[in-house]
């Protein structure tokens, strides 16, 4: 009995404990707790019934043993710095936190791949093999503090993500703790397309509902030859919007094309990291080349030649690593920047063809108009991905309810321009119900169904991903079940 | 009544008929049913019940549906390329052809993307929009007839996925129509990374047995502004091997990188497409470089670099683009070519981390000499993905069984070395038991059952892609059974 500093009697608490070691490996006491009752995503707060932090995957899978036996709901944390509420404990579970479990297992150069546990940083795996030329490319703005883990369950994305494509397309493998218990690996040894279905695509971007990851084999890519990042400024959003559109249908592919606008603008300047954009311009491209460096120039020439097109006011090169790794920064501070100007706000996330940007900018624009709430975009303007900040006072009675309003008809307008509701940040608790706004029912009870499979008594972060069911769902299992007898 | 001018009394003929249109769309009679026994992988022979031909998503609905309430098994075929036994109908299923679903239905050059009927032939969608300066990636060896939905089912592959992943990497939706004839779209309007489960990804390369596909959204890219191919001599196949290796190793991404051996040439010099190789050299790269005119001369130069450090005889730049093209004329008829020095041959597909790809040929070579038969290897060497082409003679009995279980052997080494058992041919009827090489029975177990889900009375396609259930499976089902009840 290892329990033995625990100031609790729950036989819970105690037995669980027992299995990940003792008292300095669980939390249960209010005050403690208080720290996991919500993630970066702060609208929603519950408390966890207690916090364990196994060292490996054994003691991951004896965890879930119990709680599986025992009726325990259960889920797992990274870093908390997920956007949509993912690993809020929305019934009580007993969150098994990921951050012992931080080792980076191996690197092989050779076949460009790395192992870590879940709670390894994604940043620090760029910079662990940085001095060999190597880098990991899904880059969140979040990147320095959050795990691989959470990536993995979110499907995060990135601003580089345009080139190089959302975190799916770098993972190889994983070790996956099954709701029971049970441990699998998928994709074993960082072969792509293995035979059979695609687990390895189904658990990433499951939003922890399918299975704890514990261990992830990653693609990791040579740094390119040669890099360039140039600032272009607008006088209107809409020559912005339409230069990005541009770009893209010349058959160019940049690195990474992030769009802010004029509100966007007065926020990040007034933050941590200013850099000087001009006070009075409408919208700002952040455009970054890579690749071979022989073709750099003529690439990033021909941008410009787009941006000219489009009535560009002003041009600005990255002097040196120096200049643009602070542009960096005051893009991927962005958000949080917003706290310069606003008491509050509230990040969306929604997709749409590039194609309709001018218009679905235009929308968010009347959208912020009738709420009277300004909107500050921030976003991947590349991939279509975009990112409205909601600027809210929660002091002021009535204003979170339509600062959430705004958001969801942000989404509302997304999703009818052929778009979707959520590009990087995932479902969660969030967005439940605007899941309605591109799936049937049909097609959420096939993902329901899947979510069964894996998780039949439902113990699992339930209560995230998917809206309540529906009585049509019900009518449609009652009607298999008596097809099936 | 439109089956009027049916020569069968068979209700279900009768009714299959009337649901597609009458006698010119149904077939039923064994003369006619033997061109649909088998598939490009022909030592499985199977005649169907019947084969229908939709011509549209309704009807496929319609017919799925029928067969359901019937309890008639059936399946979708494409172009029948397939190399394992994917649309061989194991038991007398009524077989869905798509030929007659063959519309480019558009093309979006915008947001770079084209929807498709399943029909449709791979290589037609790069020629319909060739003119505008645009392609689509993958291309399978069988691309000129191949259609998109097969594409789909097997997740095809080809030569030129080593720098532009496989048929998943390029899927941006899916119109499916589901065992018990509801129709879903996934991937709406085919933005990717869309919310909820990966669904586009788990019926991808699910070879058809989840669902029927009835129409696609694919992405297209633009043609890369330069382009230049080499030939690359060796006097050993370990040189070639590692020059490989050495090659992916400096941080090159060839557009493709293929490798034929001293067998393989032979073959191919044999065929229709000779290109005059040197007859006494061991091995020989086919290497392509893509992308801006500007990089190209200095990436085939790093490459040339490497492959005189592994001592390569000669080599040779394509001089226009005829000779360019006669070069993958005579590489991708390479198995089609075995047939020039060979009487039968057998085709397998495994994949391979790359380092490991000098002792799997070596391995490899030692099973044709233990098995006494020839053993060609033509493959894609950049994505570690061999092709071994055991060669015999069906006439000479015990040599069929013996190449079977050569071909087998050289799987067990892939799987051995940390590989797997296909990298784009599938798994089908061929390799349901080598899929015990790579997953455990929990592994097989939580893949089956989400067939369960798509397919609870697994009437479409059954008997494929996995191996029979074992005692195992059974067991844990009733232990489940008992924990829900």
């Amino acid at each position: 009995m290892k329990a033995k500093n625990i100031k609790s009697k729950d036989k819970h608490i105690l037995n669980l404990a027992d299995i990940v070691g003792g008292a300095s490996s669980i939390l249960y006491q209010k005050e403690d707790l208080l720290a996991y009752d919500c993630d970066g995503f702060t609208i929603h707060r519950h408390l966890p019934k207690a916090v364990v932090f196994p060292k490996d995957t054994q003691e991951v899978a004896d965890v879930v043993k119990y709680c599986a036996e025992n009726d325990l709901p259960f889920l797992a944390r990274g870093a908390g710095t997920g956007l949509s509420g993912g690993a809020i404990p929305l019934n009580g579970e007993i969150i098994i936190s990921m951050v012992r479990m931080k080792k980076l297992i191996s690197v092989d150069l050779e076949n460009r791949r790395a192992v870590v546990e879940p709670g390894f940083v994604n940043l620090k795996l760029t910079n662990s093999i940085s001095d060999k030329g190597y880098y990991y490319a899904p880059d969140p703005s979040s990147q320095y503090c959050c795990t691989i883990g959470g990536n993995v369950a979110e499907n995060a994305g990135g601003a580089h993500c345009l080139k190089y494509g959302v975190t799916t397309n770098h993972i190889l493998g994983l070790e996956v703790v099954m709701p029971n218990g049970e441990i699998i690996e998928i994709g074993k040894d960082g072969i792509p397309d293995a035979p059979g279905y695609d687990l390895l695509g189904l658990i990433t971007g499951s939003e922890g509902t399918l299975g704890i990851v514990t261990k992830i084999t990653v693609r990791i890519l040579k740094n390119p030859e040669g890099k360039q990042t140039v600032l272009a400024y607008f006088d209107n959003v809409e020559d912005g919007s339409q230069a990005v559109s541009d770009i893209i249908s010349a058959g160019i592919v940049p690195a990474a094309l992030e769009m802010m606008d004029k509100t966007a603008i007065e926020g990040v300047e007034a933050a941590a990291f200013p850099v000087g954009h001009p006070k009075d311009i409408e919208a700002v491209l952040l455009i970054e080349v890579d690749g071979i460096a022989a073709g750099i120039d003529e690439q990033i020439e021909q941008i410009l030649e787009v941006c000219r097109m489009r009535n560009v006011r002003e041009v600005r090169a990255a002097r040196n690593e120096e200049e643009r790794a602070r542009w960096w920064a005051n893009r991927k501070t962005g958000f949080g920047a917003m706290g310069a100007i606003s008491p509050d706000y509230l990040v969306q996330d929604g997709v749409i063809p590039r194609s309709k940007l001018p218009e679905v900018l235009r929308r968010i624009n009347q959208i912020s108009e009738e709420s009277g709430l300004r909107i500050a975009n921030i976003f991947h303007a590349g991939d279509g991905n975009l990112h409205p900040l909601v600027l809210f006072d929660a002091r002021i009675p009535g204003e979170s309810e339509r600062a959430l309003e705004a958001g969801s008809l942000c989404l509302k307008v997304c999703a009818d321009v052929g778009g979707t509701i959520t590009g990087e940040h995932g479902v969660g608790i969030e967005k439940r119900e605007e899941m309605r706004f591109v799936f049937t029912e049909d097609e959420i009870a096939a993902q329901t169904e899947i979510r069964e499979v894996f998780n039949p008594r439902n113990l699992l972060n339930a209560g995230k991903l998917f809206p309540s069911p529906s009585r049509c769902v019900e009518i449609k299992k009652e009607m298999k079940a008596q097809a099936i007898s």
